[in-house]
């Protein structure tokens, strides 16, 4: 292929796509609201009808049972690597929408930046991978590697949909490696990839101790108390250390490599604006680890509800029959959430105090921990392309959320999830008044361009 | 004054006397409803213009900011005690009204049981002492001793006009013993008098480690979490053995005496029934102690609620920030409700995990443990009174409960309370389909009388 000028290519087509862009965002597709399902459908009829004004010679839109998966599929050479190129139409709900300083879906430039419902999560990031495929069109008849893509309509309630159908239909997807257009920048001026996301365990644990609340007057102190019961299950899951205090919770926990602490430590991390976002001013967590450290590497259990007995105001003097725990555990490789949740029941078992027994919902995990190397072959070509485009190192970062996606392209196709993505951290994702930088609509690209071009040689 | 055959004498007039008591149990006091406001009221002119008629000289309507006090004074005689008999004419709420077998407020008879709101808790109660004072009106002109009436309204909302009123009015009601007709017996053929109620310590506390909850993906394992610091706080109350573990807290507690324990083991107790009664299998608690022990001369730490985070359908990913605990103390002589809450204090914030913080709602103590021996001679002539009409030993037993009011006039006027009461413990009292036993209406009148016959000489 012949180089062509990509940022002055981009660039004199720029109020052009930015136009297209905002036609884009006034599609309020929603996947949550049943209202909006037509939304959702004529978003998915929008992107197809882009796909074919690219270029792309298979475009399907595909009937999954609950919204339609975009799919799209240019094969151009059998020796060149196949990459699935992921993001979706759908966005998260505007509510709620007094907060909104322009509507959410009639997109509003200020600063430099697109303010719209889904600017940042994820049409800008889907719409950049379609002007990628378009300019390899316009300039050199095809892009340089094969592609396959995937935009699913379903990301913002949990993708349903998309294990089902990859189960009955993988081959149509084979693919080398998957590149999602949907994530984060470490920061405004600070490229980053994903290593490793975290995988989840845990549910709901219910504490019985009687078949009826009692009056704590007649029965209080003869009697187990399912709040009481409740209080010390839920305190007997760390100890003093803050350290799980699951039996066998860390068996399978790999130690902390040398190369995984140089590579948080050249994170650029102001802990202290980190905590003060929610109003903390020291953290808290596992005994002889750093934040980040607990954050990314080390698995976790979170009590994310509690509650039993009289919660109103004033008093009731009673003694609570039934209490209840919700938890989440964050794993890192090689944990099994079916194995997490096997200890968890037998810790709670263990731990039962006299005159209370538990039932379980907890969730067979199907969001196994994602990760990547940095020494993969779609990473490091990711990383160069992203140093010549920033001008420096890019970072590797690691989350403490899941991203069940990337482990469910991994167990049907066997690829590996590369993250390229220009949205920043604090871009309002799932908020009010969320937006995407101009800048980085240009940069990405540029950016996604360029690493396609990488793949090739 | 001449002996009476006081059974033949209440037996002649039971058609009329029961008929009057369903006139009096067909008005609606419900003290918490305020569209029940006139019905309150017109029980209490109902109750002054019964007194009337049965011949008490000083009778007065007294308006406590509240619903009315219906006060009398019979004083006959310098050299006789006075005893001022406490009873309550305002009733429970009769919600759930869809159980009830027939009209809450239309007395039916079943069984020998007369079933209304209020027969149990506290109409028929009330009603028996205004017949004992008119018998000896019509037969002797006059009581054996001195009497000072005090009909409450506002006992089912918690008295809050008795203990200001009282403050203002002691010398009004001046008196050596309070008699409650509010009160139970141990079982359908065992009558008994309380010996202790217990006080009362506690409140709300909140925990707090955030301004606002988070992402467990993001902050989860990085910072404190309110609902695990809560639940620590909630488990750090009791220890392995059922104490109370916080410093001090028994300190007071006198040991239980050879004789309270021989009280213990007088009274009839089928443990399976009562447990079983609210489907508990096996009585828990502090170790070493009778469950008996435990409800009565023990004092408790019970949690009545705990909440934090989620509680909804489903999983939120939650890092709570805030969490909250209702405790109630049951104390026993000589604990300080005053001195409990600050004992609860500086325990929970010794106990404060790293990040989180405490904020306290703990009451004042106004319920102080509360006590009489059984060597009271109004009590010794109680217990001769009850072997007398019931033809064996009364019992003497304790509630675990606090009874506010038997502290309130201990403290206004230096009077112990004795229990003198004939509603049975599963009378559904704050329930639908409550009862009062016609045999106890007629053995109570009898007991009446002759108590105070008995404290006369």
């Amino acid at each position: 292929m012949t180089a062509v000028d990509w940022r002055t290519y981009f660039a004199e087509r720029e109020n052009k796509n930015l136009e297209e862009l905002y036609d884009f965002l006034r599609i309020p597709s929603v996947s949550a609201l049943p209202e909006n399902a037509s939304d959702v459908r004529n978003a998915a009829e929008w992107v197809a009808a882009r796909m074919k004004t690219a270029g792309i010679p298979e475009v399907e839109v595909l009937e999954t049972g609950g919204h339609p998966l975009v799919y799209g599929k240019w094969h151009v050479d059998d020796s060149k690597p196949t990459a699935l190129i992921y993001a979706h139409y759908d966005v998260q709900p505007p509510d709620p929408i007094e907060l909104w300083e322009t509507p959410p879906f009639e997109p509003a430039v200020r600063d430099g930046r697109i303010y719209a419902r889904g600017s940042g999560d994820d049409k800008a990031g889907l719409y950049i991978t379609l002007l990628a495929v378009e300019a390899f069109a316009k300039t050199h008849g095809k892009p340089p590697i094969n592609l396959v893509f995937f935009y699913e309509g379903e990301e913002e309630v949990g993708s349903p949909s998309i294990s089902p159908y990859l189960t009955a239909h993988a081959a149509k997807f084979a693919s080398d490696v998957v590149i999602s257009a949907d994530g984060m920048m470490w920061g405004e001026d600070q490229y980053s990839l994903v290593l490793s996301s975290k995988g989840m365990a845990g549910g709901q644990i219910d504490i019985i101790t009687a078949d009826s609340d009692a009056h704590s007057g007649i029965y209080g102190g003869g009697v187990a108390n399912a709040a009481r019961a409740t209080a010390a299950i839920a305190a007997s899951f760390h100890d003093a250390n803050g350290k799980v205090a699951i039996e066998g919770f860390y068996d399978k926990v790999r130690p902390i490599t040398e190369q995984e602490a140089a590579e948080i430590e050249a994170v650029p991390f102001d802990e202290k604006a980190f905590l003060g976002t929610i109003g903390v001013t020291e953290p808290a967590g596992e005994a002889d680890y750093s934040t980040l450290e607990r954050l990314w590497l080390r698995p976790t259990l979170d009590i994310n509800g509690i509650w039993s007995g009289f919660q109103g105001d004033g008093s009731k003097t009673v003694t609570p029959a039934q209490g209840h725990i919700k938890i989440t555990c964050r794993l890192v490789p090689d944990q099994d959430p079916n194995e997490i949740n096997d200890l968890i029941r037998k810790h709670v078992e263990a731990h039962l105090p006299v005159g209370a027994r538990a039932e379980f919902e907890l969730k067979t995990g199907t969001a196994n921990p994602f990760s990547i190397s940095p020494d993969n072959p779609f990473m490091v070509a990711a990383a160069e392309t992203l140093r010549e485009v920033g001008g420096k190192d890019p970072v590797f970062v690691r989350t403490g959320g899941t991203i069940p996606i990337a482990e469910v392209f991994k167990n049907h196709l066997g690829a590996e999830m590369v993250f390229f993505a220009f949205s920043i951290e604090t871009c309002n994702a799932h908020a009010p008044n969320e937006w995407f930088r101009i800048e980085d609509f240009q940069n990405g690209t540029v950016a996604t361009v360029k690493y396609l071009e990488r793949l090739a040689q």
